[in-house]
C-alpha cells in the first residue's frame, strides 16, 4: 500500500472535533477522486464535518485540494474584464436569463458554467434547453471563442472542473450530508473559481423556497463563499436576498424565458427587473465599471441583441415558438381579502409536480409544465378571482396539485 | 422501486437528533443485510449514531432486528442450564479457556461463540487453534451434540447469526464507527442473544488496556448491554474489571494455553484465578446455582478432565507439546525499586508487534510468540534482574520491540 495516510485515522481526527492536517486534505481529496478511498469511508467522513464543521483555514486548503483536483480555466487573454454570478437557487429564480447579456452589453464578460434543477428549484440549463436548438455543451475552444464574440456564455460545466465535487456532490446527496455550510461553500466555490472569472457576484436566497431558511445560516453561508472566493484571488461580493415568494410571475422552463425575454425587453415584473439590475450594478462595480448605469442597456435593446447573439451561438432559435402546457387548471380565490402570502416552496413543489422538475438527477422535464401567479402578495383580490394558472403536458398532472387542498396559497385570502 | 422508505430520510433523521421510527429500524437493518442499502448510506448513518446516539428503546429495536437478520439457536431441549461470558476483551485475557470447562463441570452448559484478536488484543479462537489439530468450526449439530455430551464449546460464530452484525461491523472497522456505545453493545448483544444462552456474564474490561478507557464509559456499556440483555429474556450481569495491568504474567496464544493449562491444574496466577472463579460464581448464579464453590472442580480435576474432553470433540490433542518461540529476547531493569506499572496495553502492542496478533482480519497469527512477564507492579526489583521475556519465532521480531526504549516498562523503576 502506497498510500501515505490511512483515511480511517482522517475520519476518527474529524469525528473527535480535530482539525484535519494540510497534507491529509490534500490527499484526502485526490485519493477520492481516483478512487483511492471508498465511498462508505467519504460518506463517513462527510458526516463527520456535517457534525464537527471546519475551520476557515482548514476549508481553505479542502476546496483548493477540489479546485486542483481538475483544470482552472485561464481567461485572462480575454480583452475585456468577467464577471459571474452564482444563486445558491430558488423558486422563479430566472435572474441568470437576463442578467448574463445585460452585464455583457456594457462591456464585462459573463462566463456562467450553470446547473440543472432538482427537487423544487429549477435549473438554468432546463429553462434554456425550452428553446428550440439550444445547447448546454459547449467545448472550451468554443466557450473561450463565445466570450470573445458574444461575450456572454451560459453552459453546463465540463467533466474537467472540480471532478472532485462531482463526485462528492453525488455521495452527499444519497447520504444525507448535503446540509453542511463548509460543504456546500467549497462545491460552489471550487466549481466557480475553476471557472476563471476575476469577479463573482453570490446571490443568497433566504427563506421558504431557498434552501438556508434563516437569515442567519444564509449569512454565514455568504460570508464563507466570500472568504473562500477572497483567499483564491476573486472578487467576490454576496447579496442576502429574499425567497419566501416566488420571483416574477412564473415558475417553469419554457414559461420564465419567456418572463426573460419580457424584461430584456424592457419590460417584465418588477421584482425580477429590480433583483436583475441589482445584481447586474455589483457585477460591473466588481469589474471596474461602477460607474455605469445596467439599465441603459435594458431601454435601447442591447441587452437583446447580446441574448439573441448567445442563444444564436448555442444552436437556439431566439425567434421560434417555446413549448406551451397542453392543459391548464385554475385556481381561484375562496374568499375576498388581501393575498398575504404566495408560499414560494409550495409554488416550486407545485411546478415539479407538475412535470417542471424533476426527482433524480436523470429524469426528463417536461418544458411546457409550471406554474403561472395571477396575483402577488398584497393584491386585493374578490372570491371567485382567478389566482394561479397550472400548467402541465396531461390533464392528470394538472389536476393532481388540487387535491392538496392548495397548500401554495392557504393563507391566500383573509 | 418497491422500499417502503427511503434511506437518505432515515440518515437525516438521525442526522438531526430524532429516533428513528420502528418501522424504519427494522427495514434498515433487513434492507442492509440484503444489499439494498448501499454501505455509503450505512457508513453515513453509522456515523450519524456516533454523533447522536440511540434512545434506549430505539436501540432495542435495531438489536432485536440484527438479531431477526439471522437464525437465533434453541438451546431449551438440553437437560441442564445454559450460561455464556462475553468479555470485552483485553491483553493475556485468557479466562474463556479456564472458565468454560470449570463452569461446565458444576452442570451448566457453555456455549460460547468467540471470536479472533485484532491489534493489541488477543482472540480466544486464536490461542486455542495453537493446540495441535483442534478446529473452530462446528456445526449446528456438533454444537449441540457437544454441549450434550461435554457440557462446553468454545467455536467460532456460524455465518447464520446475525448477519447484519457481520456485515456491519466490517463497515464500522474502516469507517471510523467503532466508537459508539450503542453500536457496541447492539454487536456484542445481537450475537449473544441469538446464540441461545439462557444467562450471561458481561466482563466489561476498563483501563489502558481495554476498548473502555475510563470507569464512566465501561459502565454506560455495562447497563447498556444488560438493559439490551434483560429485554430479550436473557438474564444478563456485568461485572467491571481492571485491564490497565495483563492479565497472568503471559500475553501470546501458546503462552496463555499454557498458563490456563496450569489453572485447571489447581495452580496458576492469582490475577487469573481469582477473576476465572469471580466470573464462574456469577455464571452459575444466573444459571440457578448460586450455592456451589466453583473452586471445587479446579481442585478435584474435574475442571482438567471438561478441558480435556472439549478440546478432543473438536479434535485436538490436549496432550501435545504446544508451539515454543524459535528466539527470546530478555529486558532486564535498569535500576533497583518497585515495580509500578506495566501498561497493559503496551505489552498487548509489544506481542502484537512479536507476531502473536494480527493487524488485518485474515492475516496469520505466531502460535508460539509473546510477552512473558517475570515480575508484576508490587514486586521489588534490582537493577539488571530480568523482567520481561519477549518471544518470537525470529529473531527480527524479538529484538524490534527494545528499539522502542520499552514502553511497557517505562516507569519501571523508581
Amino acid at each position: 500500500m502506497s498510500e501515505p495516510f490511512a483515511v480511517v485515522d482522517v475520519i476518527i481526527a474529524k469525528r473527535d472535533g480535530h482539525r484535519i492536517l494540510d497534507e491529509q486534505l490534500d490527499w484526502v481529496i485526490d485519493a477520492y477522486t481516483r478512487g483511492a478511498i471508498a465511498d462508505e469511508q467519504m460518506a463517513a467522513l462527510a458526516m463527520a464535518i456535517v457534525w464537527r464543521g471546519m475551520e476557515p483555514t482548514e476549508l481553505a486548503r479542502w476546496t483548493a485540494a477540489m479546485i486542483a483536483s481538475g483544470e482552472r480555466l485561464d481567461l485572462s487573454g480575454l480583452d475585456r474584464p468577467t464577471a459571474d454570478k452564482h444563486s445558491t437557487g430558488g423558486v422563479g429564480d430566472k435572474i441568470t436569463l437576463p442578467l448574463a447579456p445585460l452585464v455583457a452589453a456594457h462591456g464585462v464578460a459573463v462566463p456562467q458554467l450553470s446547473g440543472r434543477g432538482l427537487g423544487h428549484t429549477g435549473g438554468t440549463l432546463d429553462k434554456l434547453e425550452s428553446i428550440p436548438g439550444w445547447r448546454a455543451g459547449v467545448s472550451n475552444e468554443d466557450f473561450l471563442a463565445q466570450l470573445r464574440s458574444v461575450g456572454a456564455v451560459v453552459c453546463a460545466a465540463g467533466a474537467g472542473l472540480a471532478p472532485a465535487d462531482r463526485k462528492l456532490y453525488a455521495l452527499r446527496d444519497v447520504t444525507g450530508t448535503v446540509e453542511s455550510i463548509p460543504l456546500i461553500a467549497s462545491s460552489i466555490m471550487s466549481k466557480k473559481i475553476a471557472e476563471g472569472s476575476s469577479a463573482l457576484v453570490l446571490d443568497v436566497k433566504v427563506g421558504t423556497g431557498a434552501f438556508m431558511k434563516t437569515v442567519e445560516s444564509a449569512r454565514e453561508l455568504a460570508e464563507t463563499m466570500v472568504g473562500l472566493g477572497t483567499a483564491h484571488g476573486v472578487r467576490t461580493v454576496a447579496l442576502l436576498t429574499d425567497m419566501s415568494t416566488p420571483l416574477g410571475f412564473t415558475a417553469g422552463n419554457a414559461l420564465e424565458v419567456r418572463e426573460s425575454v419580457e424584461v430584456l425587453a424592457g419590460g417584465g415584473p418588477f421584482d425580477v427587473v429590480e433583483l436583475t439590475l441589482a445584481l447586474a450594478r455589483e457585477m460591473l462595480a466588481a469589474a471596474g465599471k461602477g460607474d455605469v448605469d445596467p439599465a441603459d442597456a435594458l431601454r435601447d435593446g442591447r441587452a437583446m441583441d447580446v441574448w439573441r447573439a448567445m442563444i444564436r451561438a448555442q444552436g437556439g432559435e431566439p425567434d421560434a415558438a417555446l413549448p406551451i402546457a397542453r392543459e391548464k387548471h385554475v385556481l381561484t380565490a375562496v374568499a375576498s381579502g388581501v393575498l398575504s402570502r404566495v408560499d414560494a416552496y409550495a409554488v416550486g413543489i407545485a411546478a415539479w409536480r407538475l412535470g417542471a422538475g424533476r426527482a433524480r438527477q436523470d429524469d426528463p422535464v417536461s418544458f411546457g409544465a409550471g406554474v403561472v401567479l395571477l396575483a402577488k402578495p398584497g393584491d386585493l383580490v374578490t372570491a371567485g378571482q382567478p389566482l394561479v394558472e397550472l400548467h402541465a403536458m396531461s390533464r392528470s398532472a394538472s389536476s393532481a396539485p388540487s387535491r392538496h387542498s392548495n397548500p401554495a396559497l392557504s393563507s391566500a385570502a383573509s
